[in-house]
């Protein structure tokens, strides 16, 4: 079934295998007149790319987009964006070994026996290569979002048990981008820099968490029932490869406290009316209140490493499956802007979807 | 915009407020030629009724379903199947103090700004009460679940700093049911009766965590980008009052482990490809492999407590809101349920998605 | 598949049988705000009901239609609209002939053949009894569109070969609902109430047209490619029972003019841009151009006759089927308010559509 | 909103405009294992591609379609297959007079109101061009259609007053592609390029008729409510540019029979269930029965004459348009493969809805 297209009112399909012609993708539902600021999409492209530092994967890929519809003259006609990225530095032998045969925790096995017939160079579909789409589309759907003075910004709060200790409201998000780690605490991002490349050299990889907060956010967006504005970031962000977990606000470690603990008490300051505390994560019951949204995502290490792993092929016959290519020891520093480019999609899908609420 | 539909091909429309007349829902996309079991509908929503312990909310709620269509004859026919729950024993006079004043942690105040309108008696259609469309369609669902050889099932993990150490594996699910808070544990569950208990009396509230297995999923349910299984499965609990997170597999634990450690390697097993550890939580790729599919969600202490809070009323006023009514002193004794249901309706969807695959 | 939903932002789900408990629907993605007149509401059910004159079917049915959510102290508050509408006057033994027969041109054949299993009675859901939530629906839309300076408006311009020579600009519209055919030119309307009473007496139906005119829409509803205005127009009338074709504008008398003679002129007006002709039927490039949509529905005779009929049974054996039961000897008087009812549906639905154009 | 999707299961995603970099497309939901025949599609596009004959508009374009992904190993694999068809041949200076005036019965003056802003140059995404991407999203459709013995042809039955008297049963569908205007009569075929021929030359335009057939579709096809499968026909062929009506079966003309004469009577040969006549055009209650699917479709005369027509400019001053560029004088013969195109995505989109209706 139809499986490649995300959000409502401001949609993008995706499409593109790691190792075929170009990846790409269509958005549709961008209202018209927005200017298009293609340096600032490029230079999040550049933030996801391969090769950006010592701690990911040395594969080389210009990923350039390139926009074939729906601007004209620099601004959006509201009707559909289609682009694409051209695949460039494939190293499909690097794939042979699998044809036949199931990476552990990986998707071979499973798009095998679902579709009976898989692109095997790469991952073929479920590469996280596909994420370079979102990007895009994320990129887009930010310079949207600024118009409306809406931000949106993550960055790396864990990397294996190396965990920030004070929370977002404590640091200088600023500095996100000021190391290859993307945690804008300069002592521990040295230290998860350190932690990823001694895994990096025993060919091992390694999880985390990022974090992404959105400020500015006004009140009134997300839908009341199943379309909570949480229930569609957390979509989003488990539709992400890797990601194992997603939490909000107070999370898991607010089920432990009392009611008396947890509840935010309102108050008003120069007519507003805002909240002491924000356990809610800027969220009450599925639509946002105006305060901070922060949530957390959970990525498993990666599943392809350096060394002999036990495995089967087709029929079943054991066989030992060893990684070749190049590959990120581990994926957080480039989840980042993955994580706030589906924030943004999230984001304006339900702005769109918020202007038709009342006559 | 239109919100209140959960599922692509087998879909559930939710309509209803606490105090309205009565809560309902559509059903279509059921296959025809479904068995009915109307005593096990009956029984699910007896699950999730108020007044069931004393460690619940003493409303007294008959619950009982009406079907109005797409069954005949004790089969489905392929045509939507309406229902409607009617509503017996509000007392909205309990809510006259919250007419112009927003309770801390619900969605007064966001439904207020939102629509500039809203039923406030009993929160509305923000109300949990809800659910109970949901829990009908997630029995259907279950129905046509058990005929394939899937079963769901969910408990309570953790209530306040109450939690199990073992995990799903180690315990007797059919115990569940055994004990009013529905920990399969039964001294766990005994624990967790005088918290809650205690709490109450108190006029507090608590959180907690359910956990969610589904055995006996083929492999090939899910799509394989965005719709990923444990993204609806994750969009699916989120979308549930209280909810604050979402984990599958080893969740958020298992962001620190290494590679090596965490996946899962294949073996074979009379022709049956399986794997030897399970952090993947049954879903790679974000298609299920055939282990046990299992999760936890987080569920924060009920808003609404015996106590005095500051909060301002629609003009921004200062003012005090004292929790009225009968209450859920902990919500995750009738979560367990929606869990269930919800669960259900992921499956069955994804069941249904997954037959369109291949020529 | 679930397929009981109509529109995209403003959304209509149906349920229900002819002869089962109640049929209903949930109306979502109303805007929060809007006054509900029940009295109109019934008053465009009157116009559908049975009963209503000699030559519509002589069933009595009072169709009531109860409200369960959605609206508070009178007006919409943003949440689902779930009504019903109970069936009262079922005579389900008429249907007994045709458990196991398929009638001429009914679903009976198609319905068994694809789900195995049909409620029969009085055409189960394939009967046009369906349409009443429809009416609902549309009034709803209605009373939005009135708002706005919005008008929909249909008449009867065809009854076998009798049809009205002028077209919609020179008829006065206001005198439809004063004769039973709903014909607004009464010498036509006593000779098409002739020809349907003598057509009834015979035991046999008649086919026609409805014409629908909408006044007021402003220039840019209507999406450019797949959800032009007049292809949701088309697609609406075309899921009504029985009807056979759609045309708007010039439709298929235009096909025999030259470009130089159908193309519409564009002129202004007081700060206005008009066209000179209306060929286009209001609609350019699927985007209302602010003129006049009108557009024409094709309905075949009422498949069932108060005559003996060929047909066979479920086993393929040769057998007769005969009508009984009370039925319309031509479904044109009554279809009138339900082709306005989809119109008014299709035009909320694109009015909030295009709330999303630009930012 | 997002609009540029088509289908449920089997979804075609378009973008691109007229004189843009390249127009393409995104189909998802094939089910993997198909087998392409690449010369096939481009023999499609052929059919389509301007150029071809002295009746159709002299602009060379090659529309070579690249697909990007979705296929390995000449087979789908079930993921989404991107194709882009790059522009050759614009000559946008041609386009330079329209950019602040709107040609009558175009879409520029609602594009323009919409959207604030558009691309005039070559008519941008109003021009007909968007079509490619459907006959390419139809070939693959054809392609799953031919192994399920499904055949689906089209031709011209009118141009002006020229109307074939035969139907589709007395034709030899074989002969359509026979001659330049696709009309499988020759006497009829070379009245009509006769009359297309001295429209051109006075630098006018002309309509007519395609008819569409569909042989070989199983009972069950299409949903009984909304998406019935000729309302689905219906929308999709009204969304072709030009079309200004729709019927299937006896469609107008029916109108006027009785249903004694309408109804089509039941019998069976060698177990299988047939009609004795087909006014139901293959539908009934909206779902296949068996017969063949035939409709008609009305397309207006091309709307760009080379001939001066009063218009109106941005500002609503009074100007002249004339026609300039190289422009189609008759749609007809290149609307053949588009209306064979949308029929084929339907029809496979209700193939594939289909196999969910049952346990």
């Amino acid at each position: 079934m139809a499986a490649n297209t995300f959000g409502e009112i401001f949609r993008i399909t995706t499409f593109g295998e790691s190792h075929g012609i170009a990846l790409g993708g269509v958005i549709d539902g961008c209202p018209a007149g927005l200017e298009i600021d293609f340096d600032f999409i490029q230079q999040e492209l550049d933030r996801r790319k391969p090769g950006q530092s010592k701690i990911v994967t040395q594969r080389k890929e210009p990923d350039t987009v390139e926009f074939l519809s729906g601007i004209f003259e620099g601004k959006t006609t509201g009707v559909p964006i289609g682009f694409i990225i051209k695949n460039d530095n494939q190293r499909s032998k690097d794939y042979d070994h699998i044809k036949n045969s199931f990476r552990p925790s990986h998707a071979d096995f499973t798009y095998d026996t679902k579709y009976g017939n898989r692109d095997y160079r790469g991952g073929g579909r479920s590469s996280a290569r596909e994420t370079v789409a979102r990007v895009v589309g994320g990129a887009v759907a930010k310079l949207l979002l600024k118009k409306l003075g809406v931000s949106v910004q993550a960055y790396v709060s864990q990397v294996g048990s190396l965990k920030l200790k004070k929370n977002y409201t404590q640091l200088d998000l600023s500095k996100t981008e000021s190391n290859i780690v993307r945690c804008p605490d300069k002592k521990m991002a040295e230290e998860m820099i350190t932690l990823i490349d001694s895994v990096r050299k025993k060919g091992d990889t390694i999880g985390g968490l990022v974090t992404g907060v959105a400020k500015g956010v006004p009140v009134g967006w997300g839908e009341p029932v199943f379309d909570k504005l949480h229930a569609d970031l957390g979509k989003a962000m488990l539709s992400i490869n890797a990601v194992k977990g997603f939490e909000y606000g107070s999370g898991f470690e607010g089920v432990a406290l009392k009611g008396s603990e947890h509840n935010d008490a309102f108050y008003a300051e120069k007519g507003k009316i805002k909240t002491k505390t924000n356990h809610s994560g800027g969220i009450q019951g599925g639509i946002s209140n105006g305060e901070d949204i922060y949530f957390s995502v959970a990525f498993k290490p990666v599943a392809t490493i350096m060394m002999d792993q036990d495995s089967v092929d087709k029929k079943g016959k054991k066989t030992v499956v060893t990684g070749k290519g190049r590959h990120d020891p581990c994926v957080l520093p480039r989840a980042v802007p993955i994580v706030e480019a589906m924030t943004a999609l999230v984001l304006v899908d339900h702005y769109l979807r918020a202007r038709t609420n009342r006559i």
